[in-house]
């Protein structure tokens, strides 16, 4: 359930009032809705919350929300959230693109991509520190030097971090070095993760599991948003399916599904998504335009010498060319608006 | 295998050329592919033909094709196919909007939506007679009846016909009145059927089955090619996966894949890959982006009450709007190519 | 609906009653389940129907069917139906084993399998003369030689024949040899085709559609029921899933879900539904017990050498031996029913 | 790699060879197998240890596996491993039902199932104290009070305790109370947890992902056999196709699969493969003959009013029922073996 709040009310009588539903016991959260101000309020006793606040002077209604992914929907903020980090916009148009490797290999590697990601404008690093690996005996990442890397490389070109956090154990070992935590597709409805990411102070890319439904993804995302965080940002990196000739598939009708569902930004990841370099970049493209918010891309100066996805991960001219294209049709969505 | 004729070659020696591999019981399709001229030949007895053929003088080089949908393939023909039907291109970049009831309803139901096809610029008018349902008990369509109507609606408005032919022994009477074959995805393998409809002098728009991988798509298209007809027309319209927010996955991949690996134009059916109204518009956007050639929509004055497919319908005035769009997107896809 | 007649009516009045229904423009099928007679009537009108046959004095009571698949239901018929071919009967606990190759290859070929199917005590011959294949390359079948071959097979070998048929204008052909049709996975939705097969007066085995649900292949089947055929026997063959190790995923689930809704025989053919040679054997045991009435095998005297399916293909010895294990598995089956 | 012991080799040496081993730097594992000792030996440097080896007089011979699952492999081990849990054997023949309720719900609810289990000869309880939910805002288990039940309960009744563990941070807590550790499906790939529990000295129960592979499946078993625990017990409980009638497909190919390429024995889930009680005991007879050394099966006394997985759930009686049949199943599987 959520109350909007009168127009022009008084900003220390707003505080008051979160304050008092706060001692009902309950955890609030106060969003901005297109002019409107709201306070979402996390309950089990919504009758008995709803008598108490009937009587409070600037709410100017109280709603249930029927949605089952409450306040991750639509129903309780319509307007598109934009999560801003060290300055940089995700959501509502905003141009995205995180970039990187698979795995950090170096770190002369982890520099030389993070000055590539630089120079073509994109704003996001992302790489592995540790990396969930179907083999046991495949290479599992750095580990924390990894991160240390990393982290040196986004502070000289001025890039924000996101990394990927296995484990409630690696959260604050992770926090230490990282923007943004990325949980990966097969820790997707791991709970117990999602839950203390959802008491950290920093935004989670969270993607989507394999074969997670498109409501299972959301009701992820809500894990998050319900332990405290409403910093959430969504990544479609392709499902299961019987095809085989890509890794992976796409799911374009789940992108623009999810745009008509969730307040949250939506991230494109074509290289997971197709395991194909060719065509990370027209499904990338296609991703945007059909609601997509963002991209996440793989890049490596030599691809066929990466640790690990080399068919999928872009060179250097691929990136750059791909980025180009990004820019463009971000300004084309924009310009379709007012038809 | 295919042979390139040299440049300048004189027409009538290819004819004769032609007429001798034909001799040979070899079935041939001559095209013109990026200033070349390549006469493809299906045989089984690639060695013996290839040592007949190797004196002659018109001859530049003999090639085998290592692609298993061959002459569907972009080793075979790396240009674009245009398909021309009444004066209409399809494919390479020409605007193709397909639009139509799911069934033909009536008379004036009929030209009704043609009429609406015409304003907005759609060209081409699809409309279902012989319909494949689920269940016996349902509606089966108006039969030839309603063929008659769609031709007249199509005369009228100076529209191209694509209708459904379900089964080898309506083929006959479908030719009478379309000008291009539907076939649906429960016959994409129906292999008596494509046989068949290898032999018609007509276009054949071959929609991708529920579960058929691409390798099996290109096949299906093949045993037209392999047959006698050289005018594919491959239609992605959702695959079945475990997702079930949506009717079908739409699979974006696959339509970038198809784009890499053949020179047939593609066509995305939004309306049956994702089954819910709002999604169809972006999700055709972003498919057109991704390589789709045209789009094929699902259009009824009041789909509420349309007999079947309501959910994924849409009205004239979603219709005229996402027309405009897609208008807008080849128009913009065409400048990205400069960059 | 249908309606049940009363007990110990007299036989000239059921005959008299089916003929005044059928002058109503109604199909009719007459079945006897559990000591009771019950009239099927296929019509739109239901109301007017029932209006009409109230006072009929030898019908005990009018029932509507809920079940969508209606006349294959348990709703319409409680026991198990029983299909005689040529004094062989299939379902209710007799032993059913379809054996034989996937392709006919020849008259010494088939003649030898034959012999082996009826050694080992299977009573059903299959094997293809027209083949359904990927690509228009490979072998296609024999066609009419092959069904001339296993017809003097059978007789031969007193085995009764199961044989596919691919498309409505094979129907004649076919059914002047084969004692069984068999629709193929990839035509479970050719309308056409089942509508005609619901006109012939010969059993139909009918294989899942690679992703066909479990209520479309009900439908399936009551299309061949509505039409005019109430002799089906359903076939689970995999389905297509994610997995790759395997060829397909048998669906037990599916099996056990058949049999509960619907009262027609059920066979496993695990051969096509794993792919593999050695999980034949362990998957028809356990799909046996878990509620199919049969199993399809396919045999070939040198695997390794047949022209289609080796991987999956059984050679003589893993054949009788199979065999052997379905007798056993079958009789443990009944003796748990007494528990 | 490996190491075969020579018969009759003194234990002594046999145990220095092993300290020897394991001061190169690899781990050890030591199991028996048809009559030969074997030392399964964790490396990466394989040509280096194989050269050390080498004149080690007690080594009959040094084998590299070519399987990716390695030690999971019945290339290292070909018999079937017996898991032994308080007196209780799992595996090779082995009786094995694992019964109780999805959720703990109270002390006296526990007790009583966990005396239902013991009367019909089940030897093991299950139940959840921490529940994966999808939805945050559903009952999420008792925690540990839940577990202290439970345990109460199994020592009340002698009954081998199996309850989920969800995160790292809780292997400790949970290892109080459980004899074998439960990794659900949703993190069958949530690495971190299965490196821990390679540590623990408990069996683990593993069950298979949604959407993982066979493949996959048996390299999260390597997991943790290379980080030290031996004893897995793998759990098919049904992958997610596009089949909506059942809650998941039981993966009956998978199981036989499964029994051809590892020596740990497997658990048929099929409340959660099937999702439907009436299908629970074909499935669970159905996966026992074709591979499965034991069944899991949700119980409660009111099904309809557990707290959760209600469809599933059997009742009392029908419990009774199931166990039964699947000790005569067990019998009759290996009365089968001597044909």
């Amino acid at each position: 359930m959520y109350v909007v709040i009168k127009k022009n009310s008084d900003l220390g009588k707003i505080q008051l009032l979160k304050q008092r539903i706060e001692q009902m016991d309950c955890k609030v959260v106060e969003i901005s809705d297109r002019e409107q101000i709201k306070i979402g309020i996390f309950t089990k006793n919504i009758q008995e919350i709803v008598s108490k606040l009937r009587k409070e002077e600037i709410i100017e209604k109280i709603v249930q929300i029927d949605s089952p992914f409450r306040f991750s929907s639509k129903e309780f903020k319509e307007s598109e959230t934009i999560i801003e980090v060290k300055g940089r916009k995700i959501g509502a148009g905003n141009l995205v693109v995180i970039g990187g490797p698979c795995s950090i290999e170096s770190r002369e590697m982890i520099f030389d991509i993070a000055k590539t990601v630089k120079e073509v404008g994109g704003e996001f690093l992302r790489g592995g520190a540790f990396k969930p690996r179907t083999s046991p005996y495949d290479f599992q990442g750095l580990g924390e030097i990894g991160l240390k890397y990393m982290r040196e490389a986004c502070d000289r070109y001025e890039l924000v971090m996101v990394t990927e956090v296995m484990d409630t154990k690696d959260i604050e070992l992770v926090g230490k070095y990282t923007d943004i935590f990325q949980v990966g597709a097969r820790n997707m409805q791991n709970f117990s993760l999602l839950k203390e990411l959802g008491k950290v102070k920093k935004p989670v890319l969270l993607k989507r599991g394999l074969s997670a439904t498109l409501k299972e993804f959301l009701m992820a995302a809500e894990y998050i948003v319900a332990h405290g965080n409403y910093e959430v940002i969504l990544c479609e990196r392709g499902i299961r399916t019987f095809e085989s000739a890509t890794r992976n598939t796409v799911d374009i009708n789940g992108i623009a599904y999810l745009k008509s569902k969730t307040h949250f930004p939506i991230i494109i990841d074509a290289s997971h998504g197709t395991g194909i370099r060719e065509l990370v970049e027209p499904v990338t493209l296609g991703a945007l335009l059909a609601g997509a918010d963002g991209a996440m891309l793989e890049v490596h100066k030599n691809p066929e010498c990466a640790y690990s996805d080399r068919e999928q991960t872009l060179n250097y001219e691929q990136f750059r060319q791909c980025v180009e294209k990004i820019k463009k049709t971000m300004e084309f969505k924009e310009s379709l608006k007012c038809i």
